[in-house]
């Protein structure tokens, strides 16, 4: 007999939307190789309306409405807060994929919380509560035993934190380096092929990984959440992204950039942290790549992350120009994680 | 109480040595962290001599001993072949470090039978039984419930196969491609500045890291050996190193050199695996890269495998310049992985 296996999904985006197709897809391969019997048992979807069903929700059909700009359900949609939705959901996992609020982690902060409150296992594709509350939220997860997941939060479905959990037993991470922004990446990309600023956001937007307000991407806002997120997780730091020594690249200009070009380089946003004194740090700034280095050889949405350790010294990962479809994978391979790892 | 868990070590050059190093380094925080008092019971060292000792050799005794170019013993040395100290070990697992033999796996894949036998789990950092003869070695791990490991055997303590295990679960490898021998990479390279392929030959050998007789390496059937362990695990091939279509470097020139470097380009040795008309195939061969790509950038001993799955896309891991150590971690690493699979 197949154990149930429910999930509560708040936020219902393009990064959800990918994972439950995975899931749709997979729900049988699933059953047979975990012996659980997975089912969404509730979707907070912000506009489009909310829903529970303890059966299991029709994903097929609320993905179809969805497509079609329809609210989740014609009837059934109910009027719950999220809190109230998690609350009811009767899951056996939350997965937080809200939308993220860079400047302080919320609401998603407050919606693991409850989900652990509640026994709930959490995984998150949002990149704000790990930055802002990690070591509290992994400190409560654990006095409850209970299974704490983010993956998706650096690097999409790559593994970067599962890197060094599973496949580098007995490391101590000394220190990483990475480039981990596409927009960023990709302007300065598009200004060494001649094209302006303004054009190249515009086409960052239209492809889908710049947000309307590109500030939060131009500033190092993005980049330094992400760095905080691999201090505190891999070199056990308790940093907020205003701990980062941030540097964004609004001040640089094409002179900047060909000056560069001339002297075989280019310009890269580089995240860093490691220890200093005893103490994590974590660094964003725009730095000179010699052009026959690995790190200038990181286009458009591809992102890096070279790890250091006492014992196996540097490797380095590369997630190669992904989409949407690879953060649905980093949530449902985070899911797999999850029901490894289950003891009962 | 801690439980003994005892090792039988066949081989004792380098790569065997290192991880004694990091073994007696890490004794305690093992046995704290697994539950396991770990102990080394036999060591085959060759013309070194050979040692049985069931209350845990010594391991900086006999360290010492050999950096002075001793025997493994002063007295109690035995004069065992390996099978009959394999059998007499007393062992929980015998870790197979023996010298490579590339034409057929042996005498390795014997000691791995006679482990499987006496119900030992392996761990292999000779790629000689996972070109030759993974997938019956597999079934007879699986047959009797042992674990069979072989991490080191490509690149190192660099996750390959851990990577797609532990970190890409429910993906399903479709292909990779990879630059995996140090020596040709390193030849190439130095041919590249203007040495010639002898004194490049040469000065591979100095470091450590190109066989005494480099054709081995040059004709591609280390590469072909790799590549044939990767067909076998990841694409689940039965691939013989035979089977691969392998071209060396033996006939690339200075000129084809500085061609492909005019033209800004690099040669690579480049390892591939993927599928053909359903069926698993695999390919070594010299290939002209851009020098402003990815591949481009793998120098000296280091190394690189792209791995393209259907959920989540192409995923690369880069090993950066390992020495003997990286090696060491990666035995260390299985054994680690092996002790926190252990179910009883």
């Amino acid at each position: 007999m197949d154990k149930r296996f429910n999930l509560c999904l708040i936020g219902f985006g393009n990064a959800s939307r990918a994972f439950c197709k995975i899931l749709l897809d997979h729900h049988e391969s699933v059953k047979k190789i975990t012996g659980h019997d997975v089912r969404v048992t509730a979707i907070a979807a912000r506009s489009k309306g909310s829903l529970i069903d303890k059966d299991g929700i029709n994903l097929e059909n609320v993905l179809s409405r969805i497509e079609k700009h329809q609210k989740i359900h014609e009837t059934e949609s109910t009027d719950l807060d999220t809190l109230s939705l998690i609350e009811q959901s009767g899951a056996d996992v939350m997965i937080e994929m809200s939308s993220l609020s860079i400047k302080d982690g919320q609401p998603a902060i407050s919606h693991i919380e409850k989900a652990f409150d509640l026994g709930m296992h959490v995984v998150t594709a949002n990149k704000g509560p790990i930055a802002w509350k990690y070591k509290a939220l992994k400190k409560i997860a654990d006095d409850k035993n209970l299974q704490f997941l983010y993956e998706t939060t650096v690097m999409d479905g790559t593994p970067v934190f599962n890197l060094v959990r599973f496949t580098l037993p007995g490391c101590r991470v000394k220190s990483f380096k990475g480039i981990l922004n596409s927009t960023t990446n990709f302007v300065i990309e598009e200004m060494e092929k001649g094209n302006d600023y303004e054009s190249a956001i515009k086409q960052a937007q239209l492809e889908g990984f710049a947000e309307a307000d590109p500030t939060l991407d131009i500033d190092g806002w993005d980049a330094a959440a992400k760095t905080t997120a691999l201090a505190n997780v891999l070199l056990g730091g308790d940093l907020t992204p205003l701990d980062i020594d941030r540097t964004g690249i609004g001040h640089i200009t094409a002179t900047d950039v060909n000056n560069a070009l001339k002297d075989n380089k280019k310009i890269k946003l580089i995240c860093e942290g490691g220890f200093k004194n005893g103490q994590v740090v974590g660094k964003v700034s725009p730095q000179l790549v010699e052009q026959s280095t690995l790190f200038a050889t990181i286009d458009a949405t591809s992102s890096l992350v070279s790890i250091t350790t006492d014992l196996m010294g540097e490797v380095i990962i590369i997630e190669k120009n992904p989409e949407i479809q690879q953060t649905g994978y980093g949530i449902y391979s985070d899911l797999l994680t999850l029901l490894n790892g289950l003891h009962n």
